[in-house]
């Protein structure tokens, strides 16, 4: 890491996000577990989705314009089957739905073996690998998909923006195995609408198929950029369409109006969430070559596939455990100076004493 | 389509399909099976697993050298969760395997919202996306990954094919709203080796990042590629990883062993399975804008997608509906000229009378 970073202690960075959240409304409780979610994205090293971009969000899209209701309950709806629930959020904070979400799949998986929480009228989670990367450390295989506040990614052939970005996120157990949790979580656009706009300020070309201009045709130059391209052209296109498909038939409606104020009477905005946990003895044959437990068949099986010459490769989750293992090793969160800069303008907005910059370690 | 295709009868295709694998000690019930796979693949113009894919794979890996055990029975493990079952295929035939636990999966999901089959020793199932397209077709959500036979893709940033091209296979309700299931269906690898073949006779270039060479190195040059690079770079590792992962955590072991006779004593070569099935009402919160049924809902979303100037999009599983109408329309199955004397081949060697070819109608 060539840039500097500041530490900030983990416990006055929780207090903070939880002052800001409680400021604007939201219960203690939601509070708590939006700085939870904060601090362990912060911490894994996703500076995308921290504190002040989940501010953000609740300013653009959240509790300040009605998108998000602070102290809503989750109305469990009535269901006859046993291993999958369904909830109404009411448009409850995301994270507190996600942490709890998980937390439920986790029980139904325990009993059924599978376990499946959808959620309707949902408010953005933030940073799916979280919550995913949670069970896994727990010992249990996850999974969350969510439909993105924003259409902005066009389908496949595509000219008009008509998609999220639509994260997917997976977690598997394997840290017998290989020390952390194997998380693959990534959006299914090529690149985010926030590279583009850093790419514009440096006055760098976007990646080919990338993003799309105001015709539709794809652009390399990040000021005619207006929209972006699903990731490796219909697979990712078909990917970004599960989490559409999976949020009408929870109750999603058109992703064109999602997150805006348009659109007839009796439309809905919300995002919906869709997550599901596995126990690993649910799905193990328990027949592993060589004696093997299931624990060691996965780490033989991971060690095949980064041998024979794949020494270098890495496995997605590895960058987030070693940005864990940094910021533990520094005894707190590691935040750039403009990010510790953004934290106090939080900080001045909820009445919190800011960060005095120059006394924070830095690494 | 500007090739011309010959119709082959439906009944006579099965007949064919079903006596070849009986000859090779297969049971009645596992060429039915078969046949009734390889039907519905050149029914929705999947030519690159058809029957004489099928049953060159059985050449190459199945019955012939062990890799595929005729008569199998499955085994089915006791397991404490009820919405999950574990199955040890014993190498029986893959899709007579994979037929049956879609059944299986459905038959939980109408009980407990999701339904899960795992299997392990598997042998090769062919085309995922018509399991989870006939469980779509009944109204579920299906998904189903697999391992590939063989591992010819390398790890992102890696230089030794360690990964099968490790397809994933999702099918969605959606016939209602569009007209037949949406399937997403396809492999982690940019294209198949069959296509490099194919390029490397046709004398054309392959597509960027999508094969390397013996050193490791990309190369466009389909007769200096050895291995096949994953779609999406970190992203469709991550999607290939997720199918090694989950099967050894079945039970399968080194993917670069697997379907191949190397590795010490106690190693395992068979491939795994992984189905899953969810009722749409487990994730429905019932409350659709605009007073939408959920099939309306859907329709509505989809509608959204393919509108705003994306009209000449197509969905994931529109071409195979297609393909599927043209074949009812022409009253049989379409196959080249090429394939019909493929399968003539294939008669010959099961004692059944040849097709004559100038006597099919075309199309």
């Amino acid at each position: 890491m060539a840039e500097t970073f500041h530490v900030v202690p983990t416990a006055a960075h929780e207090k903070l996000v939880s002052t800001a959240y409680q400021q604007r409304g939201f219960t203690a409780d939601e509070a708590t577990q939006a700085a939870r979610l904060a601090t362990a994205a912060t911490r894994h090293g996703i500076r995308t989705h921290n504190a002040i971009k989940a501010l953000h969000l609740d300013d653009l899209f959240g509790s300040k314009v009605g998108g998000c209701t602070p102290g809503a309950e989750i109305r469990r709806l009535p269901s006859r089957f046993d291993a999958c629930e369904v909830w109404d959020a009411q448009g409850k904070l995301g994270q507190a739905v996600a942490w709890e979400a998980i937390e439920a799949c986790i029980r139904l998986a325990d009993i059924h073996g599978s376990g499946t929480v959808s959620v309707d009228n949902a408010f953005h989670y933030l940073w799916g690998g979280g919550y995913v990367m949670e069970a896994a450390r727990r010992g249990y295989i996850a999974y969350t998909n969510c439909t993105a506040s924003l259409a902005e990614v066009v389908p496949f052939k595509g000219a008009y923006p008509t998609l999220g970005t639509n994260p997917h996120s997976w977690g598997f157990p394997t840290t017998e195995a290989v020390g952390y949790p194997v998380v693959i979580d990534w959006a299914t656009s090529v690149i985010a609408m926030g590279r583009v706009q850093q790419l514009a300020r440096e006055g760098k070309p976007l990646p080919p198929d990338a993003a799309v201009d105001a015709e539709g045709k794809p652009t390399t130059d990040p000021n005619r950029a207006t929209s972006l391209m699903p990731f490796g052209a219909h697979k990712g296109y078909g990917l970004a369409l599960i989490n559409e498909i999976v949020g009408a038939l929870i109750g999603g409606s058109l992703p064109t109006i999602r997150s805006r104020h348009s659109g007839g009477p009796g439309e809905k905005h919300g995002c919906g969430f869709f997550f599901q946990v596995i126990h690993p003895e649910a799905v193990s044959g328990g027949a592993f070559a060589c004696g093997r437990t299931q624990a060691e068949n996965v780490k033989a099986v991971l060690a095949d596939i980064l041998g024979h010459g794949n020494e270098g490769c890495m496995l997605p989750g590895q960058l987030e455990a070693e940005a864990a293992a940094r910021s533990d090793a520094a005894g707190g969160l590691l935040f750039s100076t403009a990010e510790v800069e953004a934290l106090n303008e939080i900080a001045v907005a909820a009445s919190v004493t800011p960060f005095d910059i120059s006394s924070l370690p830095t690494v």
